[in-house]
């Protein structure tokens, strides 16, 4: 059973065509139509040919679709919403993939009164950006956030949930709210730290940038991944879950204090009981599938 | 030509028995012995036989060397060198491959007054520790620093140097000074970082450690696998390069403060700059073969 038979993805980048990509793998007989605001990137669609057609407005891409998925920036959102909106069909279900949810969910209840708005997230990605980067099996045993609005109709839910289903994700329920709170934890504060960290490192006047790079697999290069993410993507992020993200960060700066001090007293035990505690973590996620248990993450030595 | 022809390690966790594996595959007449202070390691690496000889005592394990590595804590350089003194050949060459190089040097030659002590880094290395976690190519296409004191001996130190190429690394001659400084931002604090992101993640009431655990692929799970390093060697690196880890923390304190107000001003400019800039020290990192080409670090996906 097809939950969709005509899918329109708007924003063909990393995860857009992704989702292109395992839906043609795994639900072949969907019917599919893109769009992007790039005519570049509509050009390389053409060529990649990972979706059936490719319309030059967001209008024409949603005209006879049965689900509108956006995987534009969450600023964007709300800016794609009024564009679709006098060609969306009434029995439409609109989804998107954005990192937070609140600030979605409000965007697109304005810009689409009376739609079927049923907004996901899943949590998976890579470093790199664009209709090239994608793949049909970027999804497979990550997790999808679904966090349909209070009052959202049942069937629509549950179509959205099968459909991620079937492109190899495992599907979890959460409150928008909640949504963004641990996100801000497990995604939002990492690449905040890791943005930073780049930048620190990349300004030194006594450590030459060539040593930094020289140097990196002692830790850095580690950082740099996530670093070398989409900055409009990212800066979209930080700005539209403003709230949890100052409050991760203050908790991380408070504990980052601590440390500070424990090095500053030399207390080592202080250091040690945390060294160990931190190891477990990294147990447990490679236990629950969530990680390579590959050492190094299975970099090639 | 072997720059050396009965190598001694001290201490057989994944960095000694990662250079014992290295010496066998890459030099297979040297005469490899080795010790461990602890009886369950050095039981265990009998039955891996990765050296000829494995002693009870860290003396036994020098008397006929000439060259002995340190592959200790940090913290314990000084104790295994008072340890090692009165068996310690004249002609001998001590080395090690601590992560912080000043500290190391004045402990060591406190210890061993008159030895010619060349000390090295190899910046390299997995999360996992132990002599079944060591193998041959850790050290290959990666950098091994070497640190030698003023006036030391310019033949050992360049036997130290043949000796690390052979194992596959590349060789740079550095001030102790220098190194501490240039590894305290490559290496140090990014590990002091990542353990203190993954402490905050375990620390919150709103969010369960399942939660954490099940969504780290939005980023977190990368800062798990450096804290998951060895909770000893990294406590100590942190107390013997204490001014220069303390100095890069502070640097990075203020960095991200400077983040924090830009997200609370809603200054998305200065967020989308310092993103792009941080992108492009990823480029030089895979452009310079100092991390994998694949995304996402080539984990299976």
């Amino acid at each position: 059973m097809l939950p969709f038979a005509r899918v329109t993805i708007i924003g063909l980048g990393l995860i857009g065509s992704s989702i292109a990509r395992a839906v043609q793998a795994t639900m072949p007989t969907v019917r599919l139509t893109g769009h992007d605001a790039s005519p570049e990137v509509r050009e390389r669609v053409r060529e990649l040919g990972f979706v059936d057609d490719v319309t030059d407005t967001a209008g024409a891409s949603v005209v006879d679709a049965d689900l509108v998925i956006l995987c534009v920036p969450v600023g964007a959102m709300g800016a794609v919403g009024a564009e679709i909106a006098a060609d969306l069909p009434a029995d439409a279900i609109v989804s998107d993939v954005g990192s937070s949810k609140i600030s979605v969910l409000a965007a697109l209840a304005e810009a689409l009164p009376g739609a079927t708005i049923i907004p996901a997230h899943p949590v998976a990605g890579t470093e790199n950006s664009g209709p090239d980067a994608g793949f049909a099996t970027l999804f497979n045993g990550r997790w999808c956030i679904v966090t349909p609005p209070e009052g959202a109709d049942a069937t629509a839910v549950e179509r959205v949930e099968i459909f991620w289903k079937r492109l190899g994700a495992d599907v979890e329920r959460m409150d928008p709210k909640h949504h963004d709170l641990v996100l801000a934890v497990t995604s939002h504060l990492p690449h905040l730290i890791a943005y930073t960290i780049v930048g620190t490192a990349s300004d030194m006047e006594e450590v030459t940038q060539s040593e930094v790079i020289k140097y990196s697999a002692g830790g850095f290069r580690d950082f740099t991944r996530i670093a070398a993410s989409d900055p409009t993507m990212w800066r979209d992020v930080f700005l539209s879950n403003k709230d949890a993200v100052l409050e991760m960060l203050q908790r991380f700066s408070e504990d980052l204090t601590v440390l500070q001090r424990a090095i500053r007293w030399g207390d080592g035990d202080a250091l040690f009981d945390l060294f160990t505690r931190t190891r477990a973590v990294r147990r447990s996620i490679i236990e629950q599938g969530q990680d390579d248990a590959a050492p190094d993450f299975g970099r090639s030595h």
